[in-house]
């Protein structure tokens, strides 16, 4: 059973957020504003109100008086991190099936056990697990793409963390959709339910690949996705394979297919770009779809490595995902971040790409830029929401401190993360999550795979 | 000045492991042994009398008496790791310069800052620092090639770590050896200090590279090895540049000049292999030469990807190293373990490479063999000395449990270890360290940042 099945449309919820009356003030830590340009502020002060930022200033916090006193002594205040890519729910896999051939991980592992163990219940767990991890490593926000959505979109409810929530769409018999005919039926039920339901989760669609949906499919998916404005997601040129095979049967590679389909505009984000030509990364530029780079899944499943660097000068925004915790195997940003610098390094021989510099405005601004949440999120200014996070600097790995952004992205992980607030809600204190029971979720999720693992 | 500073023959020193009289029980936990073969025990206790195990049993531990106990319940018991090449000391430069062409790194930022800020007093508190976050991160032995090296070597007596302790030896002045002829005399006194004078610590040498250090040195530093009848430490191949100078000079690629001049034996470790020939991997093979693989620093200064799998086809020793703090900017040997794993797989675009079991023997028993310590650490078993960590397995990222070695590399990070136990002495439990200030350490090392940072 699902505990605390709530309508999202019904008036008592009040997860989502900070009351109106709510103030709370982060005192006394470094503050980085992720505002280009802006150097770190030392020893400030921000204040919160309800759900938003009403005044950032330099300087001891002596005349703010009232609210929840947040101490970032010796701790660096920065927005939340946007997690561009994910499949939640999938933690209930972590570590099933790992170092096995891609098709074998996929077609014997993975699918099977997705068919047998995904229901409403699991895929709410599983998802709640996710955000529990997430809250506890400094995400407050995230792009999801699953099935059982309704289930998910529960989960993240609970947890009170932002989301563009995407129901899953495949030319297959699926989880929670066996009949691949009603897969954008399906999907047009979950977005009419979660549209407007909720300040905090958007819900949109992911068409799962080229290679798993049709013409028909993407265009249907599209066209759903622009009457509810949300962004349309999907897999792209993530292995060589798939885009030899897009090519064999189109002609064309996946980027030229998708835009003689029309469908190479903002609304899509293109999760991987691995496999991407010089020419397909320009249509990529000139048509403004935003890329999502998950360089640890790419590494793990040995899919390849995108240019990341290549697509930054280009002027593409590219966001940073964990991708699911099957293909990881945790959804720490912090790590992802490193890895993306690294990666990105070692892949070009240059020491100078994908500098943490970079590498943070892919975690913070540009994720809230590519889920369409730049005015919202993504940057600690007075006027936009307030998804913030407190990092602990007073690590043994994290000290000295020369360059908090070096810092952050070479040395901290997202166990240095002490406080977490999302839409003016304080979502974890002091390393605690107050609001949700840690102990029962991973308690239900192992009790889960107990049946998986028996298979 | 530096505090403590002990005569390392003084019989008073009692930090240096378990009484002979004192018994540690570790119970209810999962035992990894990481003995070739042995499957996880489950709920097993493990004795250890002294400085070693002395018992390991199946069961609940009912029935044994006294002894301080580790509860090691929902947590996984596994061999420490080891840290098989670092500079402890450098957590000085920890984000000092990044992000930078690797010549400017090198020559107008780390060199300038090591000749005007190490001194004994620096390196020690800056190695103290170190020792701190591998024991926070489960690191049992490290194998270290610096300057100060007494400093060293009086920190991680402090601290309680194994550790093989190399002066480095450059034909440069260096810290410490403003005349490169002193370079050996340097080495043999370090070496003549501290052999035989502790339990924990075995002084060695370290020849910065082939670039720095000319045949005579090579060879001299080779003699003294021998005489001391400890590893010859050397950077190895790290860059093409480096292979290239080599070539160009002594008409041979790395390898086959150090084998010309009969240095390549199972006394030397090669740091680094990155740029290796199949003809250098057959010979490194065939000598015996173990190899030590640091992923993150070669991404990082993107000196290119050591072609790990292959040498372990060849059946080669390859152990994993984190480098210096500069060049990763973390010590946490599971965050470097991750990284060699998921690094393996995309370069050889085959994500059956470097698989967790492969990963987790380079940073345990493959390790402890490079080092010479075979007999002594790198499994769990009665008779060994007891180097031992806790893994707690009760966190949101590490939950469910499929597969413990896939949990460890891939989801787990060096702050999931709850206790560590070197050479039958608690160095942390419940994840605190008890004989050490890490607080008075991280102020120390700030303090001597603060000078760093203004140059």
């Amino acid at each position: 059973m699902i505990a605390e099945k709530d309508d999202p449309k019904s008036p008592c919820i009040e997860r989502e957020g900070g009351r109106p009356d709510q103030k709370i003030v982060i005192c006394g830590g470094m503050l980085l504003t992720m505002v280009e340009g802006e150097p770190p502020i030392e020893n400030a002060t921000i204040v919160v109100r309800g759900d938003r930022i009403v005044e950032i200033a330099e300087g001891r916090c002596s005349g703010v008086h009232g609210g929840e006193l947040i101490d970032a002594g010796r701790c660096l205040v920065m927005p939340g991190l946007v997690n561009a890519h994910g499949h939640t729910a999938m933690t209930l896999f972590r570590g099933f099936a790992d170092d096995l051939p891609l098709k074998e991980w996929l077609f014997t592992k993975i699918f099977p056990a997705e068919s047998s163990f995904l229901n409403p219940d699991s895929v709410y767990w599983g998802a709640l697990l996710g955000c529990v991890e997430m809250i506890a490593s400094g995400t407050t926000t995230v792009s999801d793409g699953y099935f059982y959505q309704d289930s998910t979109a529960q989960a993240f409810q609970r947890a009170g963390l932002r989301a563009l929530l995407a129901q899953g769409v495949i030319d297959f018999p699926a989880p929670g959709v066996p009949d691949p005919k009603e897969n954008l039926t399906a999907g047009r039920a979950f977005m009419e339910k979660w549209s407007g339901a909720s300040d905090l989760i958007r819900p949109g669609l992911f068409c799962h690949s080229l290679s798993t949906c049709s013409e028909a499919t993407m265009r249907g998916a599209m066209q759903l996705s622009e009457k509810f404005d949300s962004p349309l997601q999907i897999h792209l040129s993530e292995t060589e394979g798939e885009v030899m095979e897009i090519a064999t049967r189109t002609g064309k590679r996946p980027v030229f297919y998708l835009d003689s389909l029309h469908l190479m505009t903002e609304r899509l984000i293109a999760v991987h770009g691995v496999h991407l030509s010089d020419e397909e990364m320009d249509i990529i530029g000139r048509r403004g779809v935003g890329v999502v780079h998950c360089p640890e899944s790419n590494m793990k499943l040995a899919s390849g490595v995108a240019r990341v660097q290549r697509m930054i000068e280009l002027g593409i925004s590219v966001a940073i995902g964990t991708d699911g915790a099957a293909s990881n195997n945790n959804l720490d940003l912090f790590r992802e971040m490193d890895a993306a610098a690294k990666l990105g390094k070692v892949y070009a021989l240059d020491p100078t790409c994908t500098g943490a510099a970079v590498v943070l405005k892919m975690a913070t601004r540009w994720g809230a830029g590519i889920l369409g949440l730049e005015k919202e999120i993504g940057t600690i200014e007075v006027g936009k929401k307030a998804d913030i996070i407190v990092v602990d600097l007073q690590r043994p790995h994290m000290v000295p401190l020369y360059h908090p952004m070096s810092t952050l992205v070479y040395s901290a992980n997202g166990g240095d993360v002490k406080d977490v607030i999302v839409n003016g809600k304080i979502l974890m204190k002091d390393r605690r999550i107050l609001h949700l029971d840690t102990e029962e979720i991973m308690w239900k999720v192992r009790e889960l795979s107990n049946a998986i693992s028996i298979g």
